[in-house]
């Protein structure tokens, strides 16, 4: 939500599925700049605030919006009322700033909407079995969103977002890029982690989960967007559905690392033990009893990443590290790829037409991923969607 | 809590107090300008927001706070935690905007205090027995840091404020005002309820009634200030402790109110009914069978005071209604006048020479209150501060 004027207009639209007849619950996010300014406060105070501290500071960014909202909506003469994660009942794990859900209790939910409110709940927030307060970290609204629709068993959960659907790639690199009607959890899946930023991969897995249908859509205007669910066979017909890019990539690259069991091991463990999400993973032998190993993280993670790996480099045998955070990721995505194998040679093809060179790839059963230069993305991301005629709303 | 500087320095503070030794829990209020802002923002939704509503968005001024502290407490090396009201098991009624403590748990300070943190508590806001957040009004974090004192049966509250302590009456109005070394829960009291803003009489009286000691002092210095505790008789030896004023006072006086049992009772229950606070009260019989009522409430209560009063005239028979916002409270307050008879004569003859008219007194053991013009106000308290001999510390 940005400011009065929207939250208005969210409060009408929620009045409007109200008047449809149906129990509304709806999920919001912080107002505009509301959490970056609450970042700003903190920086004043501290570099290194604790997380704990963080998420009790973060968490007020949404209650401030619920609040607003169900005044705006009350202010419609519509019954309403607003709660929190924590007086919802959101039970997350205790990893402040990034926590994950465990259990969404109903019992509060229910009483409100059998009493006929509108239930407004804080996004992004929940609580931990001590009772402190947690947020969800990225995609934590939309991820609320698809927990409460999942325990609530609703028959459908609305994300609404700044652009009108889930489109075949970026509109802002390529004018033809087109809406699309309908995607498949998976392909969605692959879409969001793929760089599609329209809704967090998170909240796709957890809808796909629980076979909760998502319906993407603008709210700023009333168009119908993208449908989000379990699509038969019979509609997975196209080959390719989107392409994706990625710009928070970052590759590090390991030469001559020992080639003895546990290697690997090690060194991902201790990755994710500082929780450092690693994308992709290369592995390739180069000589005798020597690996190379290159992986991706986030931009925001490589100096983390560089200091474990330099940790670990007395143990792991490592003759060099290089790194790189001028690169990026680009994707195709589709369902048909599983049966048409030639679909991975067509996008190197292309790519190698113009000239771009394919730094590391990672294939999985709906998609191809190809690193390569960062100032290389947006050409790739034009020629892929030409070259497998994304504008065109075709069967295959 | 002023800004990030004010921030750093309630810190440095509190880690002080650890390092003596002592067990220290903090009560903080929002920041500067925050609940101003937050008021802004409702404004832009409703100019009748639901008071429920109000509690959720107002609590968060609180709990931005509480999170800075910590953080900034955390910094130089000490432990801590904050809590939310919710969190600590502050239990209110259920008057939003307004409530009133019941219980607090403390059950959860405890645990903290024993594992050797600091806890940073945010003032001014609780739950109520639906866990629905409610903030206390007026005075209320003051009153939350009484209540955790009570609860815990602290040794000492002090009280952080933008002055030094109590005065004998407001240093910008008159000179020579003197900052009182000790002061008694009544007079305090007193003092607080006839507008010396530096306490609000609800933290007063809070205190007075568990025997928690007082002390009040600024936040800019490490100045003593004012202990407020019970006082023995030897010590309760000044007649006049202090002079207040109160300019947020509207007066109504009904004229010709028939002179029956049960008419005041009327009146004055349904003001309470609307939570209007109804100060001083006069009834004076003018003729046969007719009354005169005359009585005060904030400037802010007046037009609905007047709604029911209007409201309420058929019943009543009150022939007129007069009402006036432009008028103050001047009191002179101490312990000592109960057995100094004399007192209240030697206020009326010092406002008398000043040419000070008196539109309504009122008295108590420990205080004489009169309604006067409001722009007779400062001159008024002059008078009575150099009546008093209140800069010189004598005991009479």
């Amino acid at each position: 939500m940005a400011d009065a004027e929207r939250i208005r207009r969210v409060a009408r639209r929620v009045a409007d599925a109200r008047a449809e007849g149906n129990g509304v619950i709806v999920v919001v996010s912080a107002m505009g700049d509301t959490t970056d300014d609450l970042i700003h406060l903190v920086k004043e105070i501290t570099d290194n605030p604790p997380e704990r501290e963080m998420d009790v500071i973060l968490s007020t960014g949404e209650q401030v919006s619920i609040a607003l909202l169900a005044m705006a909506v009350k202010e419609l003469g519509v019954p309403v009322i607003s709660l929190t994660g924590a007086q919802v009942g959101i039970v997350t794990d205790n990893v402040h700033t990034k926590a994950r859900i465990l259990n969404v209790d109903t019992a509060r939910l229910r009483k409100e909407l059998d009493g006929g409110n509108i239930v407004i709940v804080a996004g992004f927030q929940g609580v931990n079995d001590c009772n402190d307060i947690t947020t969800l970290g990225r995609g934590g609204s939309d991820t609320t969103a698809v927990a409460l629709a999942a325990a609530l068993k609703a028959d459908l959960c609305e994300i609404y977002t700044d652009v009108d659907g889930v489109y075949t790639t970026d509109p802002r690199v390529v004018d033809e890029a087109r809406k699309l009607d309908m995607v498949s959890y998976d392909e969605m899946l692959e879409l969001a982690n793929l760089g599609a930023v329209v809704l967090h991969p998170r909240s796709v897995e957890l809808a796909m989960q629980y076979g909760i249908p998502l319906h993407v859509r603008s709210s700023f205007n009333y168009n119908l967007g993208t449908i989000v669910k379990e699509v038969d066979s019979m509609e997975r017909s196209l080959v390719v559905t989107g392409v994706a890019y990625d710009l928070d990539v970052a590759k590090i690259g390991l030469y001559d690392v020992f080639d003895k069991p546990g290697i690997a091991y090690k060194l991902f463990k201790s990755l994710a033990d500082e929780k450092i999400n690693v994308d992709m993973i290369i592995q390739s032998a180069t000589r005798d009893e020597r690996n190379d190993i290159s992986f991706t993280c986030s931009r925001g993670d490589l100096k983390k990443a560089l200091a474990v790996v330099q940790g670990l480099l007395p143990e792991i045998g490592a003759n060099g590290v290089t790194s790189n955070d001028s690169v990026a990721k680009v994707s195709i995505v589709g369902a048909g790829m599983v049966s048409n194998p030639g679909v991975a040679a067509l996008m190197f093809e292309a790519l190698a037409g113009e000239g771009i060179n394919l730094e590391m790839i990672s294939t999985s059963e709906i998609k191809t991923s190809c690193i390569i230069k960062a100032d290389q993305a947006e050409k790739a991301v034009r020629t892929l969607h030409k070259k497998f005629n994304l504008a065109k709303n075709i069967i295959s």
